[in-house]
Formats: structure tokens, sequence, C-alpha cells
């Protein structure tokens, strides 16, 4: 049986741990799956699995933590194909749980365990409440929730169900000793039912395996994770609270990115992001009509969508004009169209307007705000739901989002219109950021494609010093500058390149421009042979000639979560000081290259600044993607530093290079040209 | 009568307009003024405010637009004091309704006007509701809000009223036309009521006389500022919506921030921030211990501090050990401190820990947040209030925010915890965004002190020859690079400094590095012939001595909405490519230049990257204090721009200079050298 069938589809379902005494956790779960309309079989304490009659599909195990072993090997005796461990006290608490989840698992055989620790798992349509959680949030709809916080994640569903949004399936994994997130993400990508897969994270041990199978799935459906521990500070925060540790946060921001996944900063935007994604049409387009009856309220929104990349273009004088002709005196057919506090008018104006501007070609998305008397008055909104079903009927494929602005009084209407299948966020910035969310995964969606293949693996030891790194280089397609190691004053003068200024520079990398250890632009004989007598005396020195371009940092690690990645980052001293670097998951191909470039902020300085020429770009990103390849074929290799590679028109070239590699420290050569 | 007095406070209020017509504005406003404790004298149409007996201190007007300018005449006849124009159909309307308005200002005389097309006032403690709102936020509280937008400002004070936030003064300026806002500022800065004093803003004619009030306010009262129109978009959104145009975003962020203003980008922000100011002691550091009844909550919550700059920091192994003692088996003494779902023990923990932690001197604020159960717990809510409660009493001055996640059946409690004066703010994002606002307040009250006097003027025309001007800039202490006018080439070999290569650069500033017309590093007379022989053929030529330094953008341009303001960026090609620029009202002094240069994202590069030595911030500085000094001593200049300023340890020299002025397109001299 399929592990998606087991957890969310079991025809008989056992419950481990039942009790009748009100108070426990096994009680609650028997409450919880009274709804289930299969049949619930419960183990009492002194039973045992092993003597239940007939197929379980789904083991439900709230027994003490010493007691959930012997309860897997039951399991796996029986042939039970999945188990939920809702029971703590596991490698949550320390080495003795750890030592207790190892035995859980090893006991658990064939049997596929979710947690232990965790919240449980519900499937809202059939029903089925195997959780800690009293009731569900409505069925019906596509969003799916995996939280890795048992607690947060019932509040966001909680709110979900203030909020009237529609749920397929809800799971907590837990400590994932057995069954993991990327495992999850992959069931839930087959699963018909399930469109909006959300995942609320506190750790992602697996996140390789994560964000490669998020790329094949983001294509088909949208992914919206919230990774908490994002700083430093919440890092350590959730290393208190959780058995694993929080990974680089600018690592991940990039992974996450690449992989088409829609990265939210809470739990309350990933309820926003699902319920905006789940059930309407994805914006085509930036552009957005809005619909207020406030012209303040029109600007702040104005504001906020383009803090998005949205834009609140202006309508066409045709447009305008059918509009102004529907509007009274004063008001505005512009965008926003202000409608003006006609209260009267507000439940012919919001529902005709809506449908004109979603007809009219001319908008990706509309926004009405229904603020104060409009959001009161309940005929407004039946008129608006009944439009924007109108629209749906006739395949008009523009998403409408109501932005609710108004009294707790006038809530029923709000849950009207949800019900009725469109979404009402409260007050323009969370309005605006989930219709940005929106736009965002349809751009992704548009651009994820398949990961290139990997490179053909390397044999032996990857060499580090300068000549034989290059060389190595040289094979993944990256150009270094031509250097010479020189010993003596005369070695240096004559291995100076005729015609063209030369670079002297120590030949051991580490802390090279600290140390003074760089001398630049020398054109005569003399000068260069001054430059390496003053920097011999600290060790051997490289000869190189000096080149022009502009310096970029490209660099690749083994990052603990997410495997080999890349850096890119703008140029020299820039990088440390502004922190422009950008990273991605390993294979890139130039296409994911160029993108990467692309999103630095200084981006500008390669296509052309100031009537400079542009530089040329596919050479620059395939130096990006040999560094991401070595890092994929040589399996010694733990970080490779290419800084600066200097970029022109002509190509680029690495004048620095280096690699770290489980057989040495950090080793390298190469030339500090400056602009 | 002061028009503070006359607005807030006034002892009898003519209603002009009144009507017993139900629908029409002047039945709604009897209705509203119902409850104010003074007489209300209603004047009907046909009536006229010079018959009324007795003295009138505010009239409140409701007539046609076209009747208004003679009630403002009779008003000023009468000798009222003050009026308030909620009638619309004057500037916002177009040219016909600007001269209606040009004639109720001057038929107005002596009579001050708020409005006209505004919303009304209201005095939350008298109460005064001479507004189109029914009924008012609970008063006893510092909260004020002065709102261009009069539906919006509605839908904020509902917000308020459900949130329990308790308000002192509610004003709609409506258009203007004689009141101004920085006026109205000015008036609430005196008045001991007024606390916290909210501004929702869409244009800011009065931007330089607000923000040079604000200055002075804000080292006693906090003053919160949203400006939308704060995009391209959002300006255009706003033009379309109101008579003026909404200013440069870069440089209302410099000139709030500088003025101490905070500075929110929605309504509902503004509200959050408000209510974060207002009755709770401002946090005298960074410090945030969180108490959490989840841990993934608690994580969050930490990551959004850490994005608003706040810390939370491990505590102290004393105090740790303290909690511990407290807390069940597996809960976290760290920080956040987590309590683990002990529901039965919320009512006692919560409480206990908010008083332990804030008497701790561990820690700025306290955040205990409620989420589900704990939020469902109306003993735990009471018992935070009255441990809060205690802490005032004992004169502990560490605010305590609460973090609410919650389904709205728990909503009770929150109101309890509000009226009781602790803020609850929905989820954390909210809560983080209050809380930074809180701390960064806390911050510009310590820094803000009164702006410099403005320098003398200087008389006659600004020379904007390359000589003439670095004689003025040398007046005002800038220094700028050793310059000759050449127009031969055996001028330029002449001109060419001893010793140091030459830079040789076309005369004319506009457009010279798109047009190539800069040689650098010219270390030899006949490198000098050749570039000035090539380049003399576009114009005149400069010779200067090649200058090193890290290149600064500094320029001062007269704003139309600030007046003179200076600007700061990074460095020559970077300051188009990254926009990396920070904006400031002159006259700054040396302090508030190094506090511009240090909000700069590169300001690293001038404090010593990569071992350089740091930069003469004091020398560069002054540089930037000059630019601002020029256009307040020189009215016909209309912008400065001095780029590149080189920087060293040496001091900082202009090596570009150029100003335009009114009598002048923009000219200039200068040279760009680079690092």
């Amino acid at each position: 049986m399929r592990l998606l069938t087991a957890l969310f589809t079991p025809r008989r379902v056992a419950l481990v741990g039942a009790s009748d005494r009100a108070g426990t956790l096994g009680h609650l779960l028997g409450r919880n799956l009274a709804s289930f309309p299969g049949e619930v079989v419960p183990v009492r304490s002194g039973e045992s699995l092993r003597d239940v009659p007939g197929e379980i599909d789904l083991a439900v195990v709230s027994v003490p933590a010493t007691a959930v072993p012997a309860v897997a090997a039951d399991a796996a005796a029986k042939g039970v194909p999945a188990m939920v461990v809702l029971s703590g006290g596991f490698a949550e608490t320390g080495p003795e749980g750890a030592a207790l989840q190892a035995e859980l698992v090893a006991a658990a055989g064939a049997t596929r365990v979710v947690g232990p620790n965790c919240f449980g798992v519900q499937n809202c349509d059939l029903p089925l409440n195997a959780s800690m959680a009293a009731g569900l949030p409505l069925g019906g709809g596509g969003i799916c929730l995996v939280s890795q916080s048992g607690a947060y994640g019932m509040a966001i569903y909680t709110l979900a169900t203030d909020e009237r949004a529609r749920f397929a399936k809800i799971l907590a994994p837990g400590n994932t000793c057995d069954v993991t997130i990327a495992e999850l993400l992959g069931e839930l990508a087959d699963d018909p039912a399930s469109a909006t897969l959300c995942f609320l994270l506190e750790s992602l041990a697996d996140g390789r395996a994560f964000v490669e199978r998020a790329r094949a799935v983001t294509p088909h459906k949208p992914v919206v994770v919230a990774k908490t521990g994002r700083t430093a500070a919440g890092a350590r925060a959730a290393a208190s609270h959780t058995a694993a540790l929080a990974g680089d946060t600018a690592i991940g921001h990039g992974v996450f990115r690449q992989a088409g996944i829609v990265e939210v900063a809470s739990g309350q935007e990933l309820l926003d992001a699902a319920r905006a994604l789940d059930g309407q049409p994805l914006p085509a387009g930036p552009r957005v009509a809005i619909i207020s009856n406030s012209g303040g309220v029109g600007v702040e929104l104005t504001d906020l969508l383009a803090d998005e990349g949205l834009t609140v273009p202006e309508l066409s004088p045709g447009l305008q004009e059918r509009i102004r002709a529907m509007l009274p005196p004063f008001a505005s057919p512009v965008n926003p169209v202000d409608v003006t506090p006609v209260w009267s008018r507000f439940a012919e104006l919001y529902p005709a307007l809506t449908d004109l501007l979603a007809r009219s070609g001319e908008v990706d998305a509309v926004v009405p705000v229904l603020l104060q008397r409009a959001a009161l008055d309940t005929a407004t909104a039946e008129g608006l739901r009944d439009a924007v079903a109108g629209l749906r009927a006739d395949g008009v494929a523009v998403p409408v989002h109501v932005c609710w602005v108004a009294p707790r009084d006038a809530r029923p209407n709000a849950d009207l219109l949800a019900e009725g299948g469109v979404p009402c966020f409260d007050w323009p910035a969370r309005t605006a950021r989930a219709l940005g969310h929106a736009r965002r995964y349809a751009l992704a969606r548009a651009r994820t494609r398949p990961a290139r293949p990997a490179p053909a693996r390397r044999t032996g030891p990857t060499p580090t010093d300068p000549v034989g790194l290059a060389a190595v280089l040289a094979e993944l397609g990256v150009r270094t500058a031509r250097s010479r190691l020189c010993r003596t004053p005369d070695e240096a003068v004559a291995a100076a390149p005729p015609g063209v200024p030369a670079v002297v520079k120590l030949a051991e990398a580490a802390h090279r421009t600290e140390l003074g250890g760089v001398r630049l632009d020398l054109r005569t004989p003399d000068a260069v042979r001054a430059a390496a007598t003053e920097l011999l005396a600290q060790g051997p020195v490289l000869v190189q000639p000096r080149l022009d371009g502009v310096e970029i940092a490209v660099g690749a690690v083994r990052d603990p979560q997410f495997g080999p990645v890349v850096m890119v980052g703008l140029g020299g001293i820039w990088v440390e000081v502004l922190g422009d670097v950008a990273f991605a998951m390993a294979p890139l191909d130039r296409a994911e290259a160029r993108d990467l470039l692309a999103g630095l902020r200084g981006h500008g300085v390669l296509t052309g600044a100031r009537g400079a020429e542009p530089v040329d770009l596919d050479a620059l990103a395939d130096v990006v993607v040999a560094a991401g390849d070595l890092l994929l074929a040589a399996d010694d290799v733990v970080e490779l530093d290419l800084n600066p590679v200097l970029a022109g028109p002509a190509g680029a070239v690495a004048v620095d290079w280096k690699v770290g590699t489980t057989a040495t420290a950090c080793a390298g050569a190469g030339s500090g040209a400056t602009l």
C-alpha cells in the first residue's frame, strides 16, 4: 500500500493507546477519530496490535515513549503499512530519547513511521482526524499543510477555519525519524486532491532532496515554504527547540527561489499565500486593477503592490470612458477606480466594475477594496461573489482578491465571500503580499524546468597548487590568468609579460590582500624587481599580466543542508561590504547562472552602466556553472573560490583561484587586479 | 482664542447646515454632535451665523460648496475663531473648485479654516464628534490622528475601536486651504493630552515646515507618519485622487528619519505603532524576552524581531535556573522561554514569568505569546494584565507587548488585556514591527536635537565656472582638486603637475564620462599631450593631478517639498547601479552628516574594509554639511553635484564639481579619477 493511501485514506485505523479516561491523549484521539467513516479499532493498555483481527492500514500511537518500540515491532509483525507516533520523549529530549528513537526505527521494519513527537494526520475530505486538534478545517479545497511545529500549525489552521479557507490534508512530521519532509512532498505531489502544498519548517535535514523534488513539483503545483530560524537569532532559538540546526539563510533563499518555491516569512503569510494560490487563477501578468470606495486606501495599496513588483496601470481611454459612465461625478476611473462613498450604489458598482475590469484584457488581477460601509453591505458581498462565479463560468482566468478593511461586525460578509471562493485579505499589506506571491509563483512556474544532469565524477585527489588547479579548471572551461611561480627577483623580472603592466603577488592566497601582498600595475622591469624583492621576504610570488574587467566573486561550497551550492557576488571589496551575493544549488545550466547574476543588486555594472560595454554574460555564467560542477565532480573539494573573476566584453578570466579539500587546508593562487 | 482650543475644546459650536431631514450630512452631524457637553447652535438653511446670539468658538459647516464663502464671511464678521468645512466641491474637483476655495479663504479673514472637503474634528475625551463618523474611539488615551483620507482614517479608528486603543483627538485636514498639517502638528505638540501624534498623509505641501516642527517635537512625543504615494505608482494614484503631488520617496524617508519621525508603510501599521508607543514604556535597549507555549512561534518571532534590529538574548545561567525551577520538564528556559502546552499552568506561568523577566535587568521588553489555548484562558489574560499593572506600580519601565495568535472566539481576552493597558498584536509579524517602531523611536528620541542654524546668505549670483565655483566651495571649507583650464596641447603639458600622474578631462562636465572625455593616469608629457590633443577637438580641457581615495558622491538639491536637501552615495558608477544613496534636510551638523554616511549600505568601505586605512569621516562629513549650506546660503543654486569626492585618511577632495543655478544650465569642472 502506498504511503499516501495508508496515511490519508486508510480503511481501518488502530488507535494504540486508546483510553476511556478523559484528559488522556488516547481519549482525545478516540474522540477526534469518531468522525472517521472507516473503522477505528481501539488497542488499550495491556492489549497488542498483533491480536487485532483483520488488516490495519494505519496505526495511530499515543502510548508512553518507552512502550513505542514494542508497538512498532507489533505493527511490523502484523504488516501494518504505516504508523503515526504522537507520543513525545524521543530525540527532542536528548541522547536517551535519541536512542529510544533509533530503537523505534529498528523495530518498525517495513512499517513506515511518521513522527514521533508529532501532532498527527488529518484528511479534511474523508474526514480523518488522527491528531490532537479538536475539529478539522473546511474540506473541499486543495491546501495541504505539513507543519513541523504542532501547536503553531494548529494555530494556522484555526486561523484558516476563521477565514473559511478550504483544506485537503494536514500532517505534522514531528522528529522525521523515518518519513521525511522530502518524501511527504513527493507523496502529496502525486495526489490529485492536493493542489497547494504548504510547509511550515523549523529545520530541513533532507534539504537537498526536498529542493530537488520541489523543483519537479513547482511546474505543476505551488510549493509554499515558511522556514523559521531564518536569522542567526532565530536559528539559535530553533536549536534550543528542535533536534536539528537551521541552515544558512541566504543559501536557503537562493535554492528555494531556484526551485520555484514560494518562500514566506511567517505562518500567517503561509496561509495567505495558500489562499491566494488555491482556488483562484494565477495572475498572467503584473497589472492590477483596484476598485475602492476610498482614495486613501487605493493609494496605499498601489504603493504596497509596487513593493511586490506589481503595477496599477492607467486604463485605456475607452475603458475609462465606460467606467466614467457608470460612476458618480468626481469619482475616478483612472485606476485605482474610486467609486467614492456612494453607499446606495455599492452593491451595483462593485460587481459590475469587477466584471468589466476582469474581462477588459487590460489587467491581470482585480482587487476590490471593501472598506467600512462597502464591507458592511451584504448585497455588495453577494454581488461580488456572484460576479466572480460568472467570470469563472465563462472561463475568464483573472483572479479576484478582496482587500478587506472593516470592523469586526462585518465579518460575516467576508465569510460569505470566502465560502463562495473569493479570498478576503485583511488590510492592504496582507492583500498585496498574497497577490505578490501568486504572481511570483506564476513567474516561477513558467521558468522552472528540470535540473541539468550532474557532471561525471573525477577520480583521484584534486590538486590544490596554482598550476594543477588551473588545469582542472581549464578542463571545466574556466580561463585563469597566465601565472608564473617565482622564487627570486630575477625570475620575476623574466616572467613579467611583455607589453602590458605586470602584477606580482604572494603565491600563498590566504589573507593576501590584508597583508598587502599584491603589487599592481608594474610597468617597468625595475618596478617588477622592486615589488618582487619586497614580497619575496614573505614567500614565493606569482607574476601575472594585469587584466581589466568588472570584478566578480564566484564560489562554491558544500552546504550541510543543500549539498554543492554556488555563490556569485559583485566584486572585490564590495562583496564583503555590501553582501551583494546570491546562491543556487548545483548543477546549474547557463540560463540559471545568468538568472543568478541578474538577481544581484549591482547587476547593472555587468550590462553596461554609464555607457560601458556590457560584459560577456554567457562566459561569466559558464564560470558559475563550472564552479558548481567541480564540487559535483570532485568529492574531495569542500569549497572553491574564484575571486575575482574579471569579466569583460571578450570573456571572463579568474585571476585568483583556490580550493579547500578534505585533504588540505585552503591553498591557491592568482592576482588581485582592480578595475 | 488658540486654534487648538477652538477646534477641540470649544464651549459653543454652531452647526451651519443643520437639517432635520434624515440622510443629509447636516442631520448626521447634528446626531453626532448630540453627545457634546457644551451647546450646539443649529443654523439652518435660510438662517445666518451673524444672527446667532452670543459667542461661537467653532463653526461646523456642511452647506453646499457655493454657499460656503458666504458662511465664512459671516463667521469672520461674527469673530468666530475657527470653522471646520466638511462640504466637498473645492480644489479636489478642478479649477472651478479651486477658485471657490480661494474665495472661501479670502472671505474667512481672521477665522481659521480647517478643510474644506474634510471629514471633521473629534475630541474623544470631551466628547466632541464634529465629524461624519458615527461614534468615537475610546477616550482616555494619548493617540491623536490627523488623516488626509477621511474614509481610510475612519477605517483606522474603527480598527482602533475593535482593538480597544484609546484616543485623544482626531482631525481630517481635508484640502488644507488655511490650517496646514505642520500647524496642526505644532498645536498638538503643545497639548498635554496629546501624547502620540499620528499622521496619515497623501501629500505634504508644507513638507519642510512639517519636518522642522516634527524635529522639535520628537524629543518629547512620538510623531508617526504613514505617507501614501511612496512609490512612483502610488504617487500617480495619489495625484489622481488629491490636489497635490506626492514627493520623492527616498528624500522623504531620509528627512523623516533625520527628524526622528517613525515612518510606517500603512494605516494598520500606523495604528500598531501608536498602540506600542502610547501607554507603554519605551524599550531602553534591543533585548527582548519571549514567553511562548509553542516553540515554533517563538522561533518565527525571534526571526522577525531580528529583522527589526532587536535581539532575543540567551538569559544568564542564574535566571535560567530560576525559570527552569518554575517550568515543567522539557520546557526551555533559554529565551524564547517555552512553557510547552501545560494548559493547566498557563494562568500561573505567564504572569510569573513576565514579572520575573521584566524585573531581571536582562531584557528591555517582554513579549508573552498567547497562542491558542493560552489565549482562550481568561485567567491567563487577567493574570497577565495584573502582572503588568504590578510592574507599572513598582516603576519597572519595561514594556510588555502581547503577541496574539488565537481564534476569533478568544477575542474577549485580548480586549480584556487591551482595556487593562496591555496592547495585543495579532500574529508575530505585527508584534515585531510594532516593537521595532517603539525601539526605533527610543533611539531617535535620544538622538534628535535642534537643527544647526542656517548659514548666512550670500549676495550676488553664484559663479558656475570651475575656478569661480571652486573659490565659493573653498569659502565653505570644501577642498577641490587643483585644476587648470587649457586650450592647447602645450598649455596642457605645462599644466601637468610634477611628480604625479596627470588627468586630462573635458572642461564641460555634462556627460563627460559617457563621451569618454576623461584620460587618467598620464605619466609622461607625451601622454598628456596625446590625451589633450585628442580631447581638445571637443572643447577646452582641465588638467589635474591624479588623486586616490574612496569615491563618494555628494550632492544637494532644492526639493519642492522639503527645500534644500543633501544626498550622499557610494561611489562613482556604484551610485547609479546600486542606488545606495541617502538624503537629509539642510542644514546638517557634522554628527548628522556622519550618521547619514553610516546609513549607506556600503559604509564599510569608509571605515577600513579588508585592512584598508579608514577615511577621515569628519572631513567627508564636512563636505556634506557644506553642500547643504551652499543651497541655504545661495538662493540661485538649484543643485550642486560633487561627484566624485575622493575620501582618504588625510581628508576629502572633490575632483568634479558643478552647480545648476536659476540663471544657467548646469555647468562645471573636475576630474574623474578612480580608485
